[in-house]
């Protein structure tokens, strides 16, 4: 888990081996009691998706250290968010037939792992599992609000079918939404009407099976934009949302989040300059930043990231604009002057996609800014990543 | 290193869980030997660059099990590699101060490690070294031919003052080129053009170092689309290549290789359908795919990827088109009918950019399809990757 520092070995982000990547953990901890704060005003639980850090560290900063509800993306991340005491999960992607043995292993072990499924076929083998195992197999059934990925539509002929094949084995627990057109609603008042259809589906979804007779639990909802928007969560059970802990340049440019709220950051070091092309070239390439490019449909595309110095102040003009796998360019933006950074200047990139960066590292080297500025700040801890499938 | 699986334990790919990467050891097999038929014809060593597969067990295959020379993209490539006996290799990305401990830590196990520098600031410190530790650090001066990255114009006035200050600390070893626009070179004839001035450019720096006494070794070039091209490398001494082992759509894409010729897959299981949106939605996303989009830029668009059945073989017009963390989405193309694949169907995504999409995973599950063809077929081997820097 958290690997603390000692004292006789504290070390600054000058010294380990670049390029890696780099929590805030201040800024991080300030995401988190936002969105908290949130909740608590619109009177729903809040169940973190931990598919971004994919950390035990940082999850122990969204329940107060507590193992409270989480959100998983893979039966890997279940297994040790359950290794470490966590017994109240979701499994947020459509169940398959062959990956039921480690449910059913984990609801042996005592974890409630709510699976996700949006077909009779898929209710069916869940069924059919919790009959044979006897286990409770806890389902929620995917609702569509936007279009956006899986799901029924809230009035699919279909919906209250399947909730019957699910009550009838004593595996129906609820409803899930998920606002994923919401990371292209530009304006808060886009994002409070997605955030009112993402209720609206779930609770239709939810009213028609419990009209239907069948009791519904669960009523899930939320995205990064989404929650940060809702204005009113009546019906709703619980409010997922993940991005939010990091927050990154598209949240930014969604307005959700400012620069200064970014808690993932890239150490990078300048190993060369091309004055002809005005480029600075650096060792931080798509590989330590993903090949995600996720501002460039928005308004103001960010490149592969925007540069701070070390200390995480921005570095006015400058944006990542070119990466092959180990190599970063730097080049200045609107006419800016390229600013004087010579070889070895370590430099630090805040992503595009705080998803995707963070899944290009084992870990994070962890800050603290509410410490105060340095221009080479203390590292205070290693968080791991959980990794694979 | 390589996991041979026991006669008992005998799996297919129908069985480890999914999303999960794949290597055809008789593609790769394939590729490697007609890049290294070339070389032979073209009366070039040839120096591999491992930095797509980043495996033991794939570069055993290069150099006939030989630990012969190599090209690296990280520390940890050459550390694991120096580890596993090899002793001749080139680390291809500019050096910077704080990376020389490792470098000379190496070159104190006796392997010969070349460093790529385009600065006198950058000859300057690693000279300093050499006469510090007494070691010899070779260097190579990288050469621009194409304007595409790093590098020094084959007539920068400067060349000369760097291979001096390498020269007088026993750290010359040659230069170094490659044609990185060669990936948008989309025909034959653009290719061997692209290889030429890749060539023209390392033999003029060649011969301006001669010419003011400076004794030059190595003449390097290559890069996957000039290496398939070049007719003539009168002067060059050594060809490198590394996404070739692999291939990939990108390549297919420009016509170096054939779709039947990419070694690398992602398998998937089919988790759902939308036939309102003619959508089939796989567990296989950008997480375990990559978000290279390598082919968007191409005249034929391939979206996340092509499609295969579990034997390889291709689906026609089926392609990935969408991608969140770890859902993909399929769907057909200019009016071809979507097949029938029920929910546990596996598939195999053949990638954009090998180099990145192996990045997303901890190691490759090995077929062999020159055994022949079969509907799930046998694995022969797990070869882990290299990761971290």
């Amino acid at each position: 888990m958290s690997t603390a520092f000692s004292p006789a070995a504290v070390r600054t982000l000058a010294d380990p081996d670049t390029p890696f990547a780099v929590v805030d953990a201040h800024r991080a901890r300030r995401n988190i009691a936002r969105l908290r704060a949130r909740a608590d005003r619109l009177g729903v639980g809040l169940r973190p998706h931990v598919k971004t850090a994919k950390s035990l560290d940082a999850a122990a900063l969204l329940h107060d250290g507590a193992p409270g509800p989480l959100t998983v993306s893979t039966l890997a991340e279940a297994e040790a968010f359950a290794d470490a005491g966590y017994r109240d999960l979701t499994y947020a992607v459509g169940i398959e037939p062959r990956k039921l043995p480690r449910v059913t292993a984990l609801s042996r072990r005592g974890v409630t792992l709510r699976v996700l499924l949006d077909s009779a076929e898929q209710a069916e083998f869940v069924a059919a599992a919790a009959r044979e195992t006897g286990l409770a197999l806890p389902a929620l059934i995917e609702i569509d609000c936007d279009g956006h990925r899986g799901g029924l539509k809230p009035d699919a002929p279909g919906l209250t079918g399947i909730g019957r094949v699910l009550h009838d084995a004593g595996c129906l627990d609820g409803v899930l939404t998920h606002a994923g057109e919401s990371y292209s609603a530009f304006t808060a008042e886009e994002r409070r009407a997605a955030a009112r259809d993402e209720r609206d589906a779930a609770v239709t979804a939810a009213r028609r099976l419990r009209a239907a007779g069948l009791p519904v639990r669960t009523v899930s909802v939320g995205s990064t934009p989404t929650a940060h928007a809702a204005d009113d969560l009546t019906g709703v059970t619980e409010l997922r949302a993940g991005n939010y802990v990091f927050f990154d340049l598209v949240m930014a440019g969604l307005g959700v989040c400012a620069p200064a709220d970014i808690a993932l950051s890239v150490v990078v070091t300048v190993i060369g300059h091309r004055p002809e092309y005005g480029w600075i070239v650096t060792d931080g390439g798509w590989m330590a930043l993903s090949r995600d490019r996720g501002t460039a449909g928005q308004p103001q595309d960010q490149g592969y990231g925007l540069v701070t110095d070390l200390s995480g102040t921005l570095i006015p003009g400058l944006v990542m604009t070119a990466a092959s796998q180990e190599h970063g360019t730097l080049t200045a933006r609107d006419g800016a002057a390229l600013p004087e950074l010579p070889i070895g200047t370590r430099l630090r990139i805040l992503p595009n996609h705080a998803c995707a960066t963070a899944a290009q590292h084992h870990g994070y080297h962890v800050v603290d800014s509410g410490r105060g500025t340095s221009a080479s700040p203390a590292i205070e801890a290693y968080w791991p990543r959980v990794s694979g499938w």
